[in-house]
């Protein structure tokens, strides 16, 4: 399979990822929307969706749609990225930009999609782009990162050669449980480009009253899903 | 397999998923009922799951159940609508009638199940038939009913050949989080049947205080599902 | 297989199922409980994974856990209950006793799990068994019944010959979504011993300030799904 | 398969089940998180998700992950714990041991995932850990407990033969309709190595005033689960 096919299978996937993602939050958290004050286990749900949809979306290249998937198939010792992807740097990298790009695009999508709940927002809209903690300790915040996505990559890793039908639907209901269960404190990012490609939109969109895009947090929801995605990748190498 | 399968088939699936659909609404928004003040993510789980039955209801077909669906489908590239269906006009307006006409049917079945809490409604009731927007403006309510139908066609295009029985289950789940995360402004008809057919129910139906039928809104959810419906179809066809 | 198995599987089908719906029922609504309170979607779920591990249980004689199920079949011009089990008059009296004598157990277990809830009651608490109408109507509540169980049989009947393992997940969710759509009116029996057996747990059973078991609505959820069952058996065997 | 085999597979197994069921308590009871006052039903999808995951991740030892599964198996008249793993004291006491340690790391962890929201509790933690009973009452939450492990255990068994899969979806609901119908008034430990894992985990951690670890109901959740899973075992011999 051609790069190029790998770029645009990632773009898709994790745009359509992010435009369902960020639609949640904004359905709950906006004002006046139908959605608006539902509880968690909605906005668990739309993101579990968000990525069953997205793997449709981008199953040519894997449908990784997430920087520490990437990474954690690296480290894993596996063959190639999809099939007739090898793993390199330059194939690493496309991956990557991809999935960045598509993260951005999905999140413009979605502000359009909400856009004059947007226009009626009084409070800063930062939340329903990026994730933030609910206690602010960044050594902890990335313990919390790093839990959440080793369980992620782990999990997805000893999916192993599960063939077939419920694998969108597997990932599917792992992240409304990771969501459900490790989400409390920091929004469960699990994925450097699903916080930081919306935090780059919300920083250039022209979203009236729309607070800073806390920078100063950015480097977390990186981090910690990149160390939970080398342990994740590591521990599947052990044979049990 | 003949038109008039296409037909009964059409009329029968549209039918089970408005009568579900109709149903979830009516149980959450009117008075004294067992559901009253349930949240939106049953609302979500109602419909998908009114989709999920009408998709067994009209399987023959390959269950439409949606101008959209047809639409796209047409666009894609697609050889027929169903096996043994060719896409032309005459096939096209069996599919787009029938829908309408179990789209009607389907809201007229709802209402006689809740009729003892329609008559004692005193708010008006076109909510639970039809959808209309959280706040008006009809250019950016087109634009979000496209985009949540262009999630709908662009991913139901690339299941594919997906074979087999996730098919009605990936279908319902991608409703759900449809719903879920694109359906705050506009309540999601994403599906021109599924708004008209029970407007024109609402209009002719003798229900007691029903209010106006708002006819102004009703080409909203007619033209942007029709434009989301185009641009997956169209979007399917690029090879990734 | 002989009736002596028929009659043992549907027993311990139809026990489990109302064992885990009777048993969410008590925990939403009786005092002091960790559910209790919480929302109609629970109740749904509740019900839907009854039927899912019922079916389980029930597998050997097909699993009809429901008179309804039953005689839809009968109408329906199926060839037999289950591999080997033909369409007698005898064989459908063991279906429905068991169906009968399981409804009950299941509920008796039920109430030994929420012993001590039922004890702190203060209220009655016939809901917990049985089922009842929010706005007392015996044509309308007829009506609503016959439409939900109409929507069970006949969607159950075009699952068709659908193999295979999405077959208990398919009616779980059916009955997930039946609960939420058309269960507003009437608590959604759609299953004559689902609601007669547990009646009769009720005013058989010691549980202190009980309050009456409204025998006097008992015949509606027992004719409504009947009529239902028959509509769609008879509606199944039109091709379309 | 060597038994070192089964003793990583299932403390990794029970280590990620206990991880996101302790974190789905936490994400609701702790003050503080983004899911905090959610819904019982959240609380199911949680450790129903939890048992999902950590199937895949004990899949080589056939993910007991719950020492009542094991004794429920013993029971059964089955051949072997898993491919290649004979039902021996030895194999028995390698399972229980491992999901007790499992069960207590994956509590470590969540605790360490929640961290700062367990600094600013101000009313004892141990729910966030264990289960306690709604009522007191050690007979009837014994009954609970059992009956609660019965249906689990023995619709577990009742899957047989079932390949393939739904497997690990079909447990998972299973796991979420027994919290949902039974989890009312004991909190549905259904598994000694849930309670009494994380329990002891409590015991041991510096949680600030985290009250104290109540070792007089401790054995409640471990004698009841036993019988239910001998009664279940027992049964699943009964041919219908």
């Amino acid at each position: 399979m051609s790069l190029w096919t790998v770029f645009g299978s990632e773009v898709v996937g994790t745009g359509v990822l992010l435009l369902l993602g960020v639609g949640v939050v904004a359905n709950v958290v906006l004002p006046g929307t139908y959605g608006n004050g539902a509880n968690w286990l909605l906005i668990n749900f739309g993101w579990g969706i968000g990525v069953f949809a997205g793997v449709y979306a981008g199953a040519s290249s894997g449908a990784h749609l997430n920087p520490a998937v990437t990474l954690g198939l690296a480290v894993s010792g596996a063959d190639e990225y999809a099939p007739g992807v090898p793993i390199t740097l330059a194939s690493s990298l496309v991956y990557v930009i991809a999935q960045m790009i598509g993260a951005f695009l999905g999140a413009v999508v979605a502000w359009l999609a909400y856009r004059r709940h947007y226009d009626a927002a009084t409070e800063p809209v930062l939340g329903t782009f990026s994730t933030g903690p609910a206690i602010k300790s960044a050594p902890w915040n990335v313990v919390t990162e790093a839990v959440g996505t080793f369980v992620l990559i782990y999990i997805i890793l000893r999916f192993g050669d599960t063939p077939g039908e419920l694998g969108p639907l597997a990932v599917a209901l792992l992240v409304v449980g990771i969501g459900a269960s490790l989400g409390g404190p920091t929004g469960y990012a699990i994925n450097p480009a699903r916080d930081l490609g919306p935090r780059i939109a919300h920083a250039v969109l022209p979203i009236r009253g729309k607070g800073d895009s806390n920078w100063g947090y950015a480097w977390v929801p990186v981090v910690g899903p990149l160390i939970g995605a080398v342990l994740g990748g590591l521990l599947s190498r052990v044979p049990i």
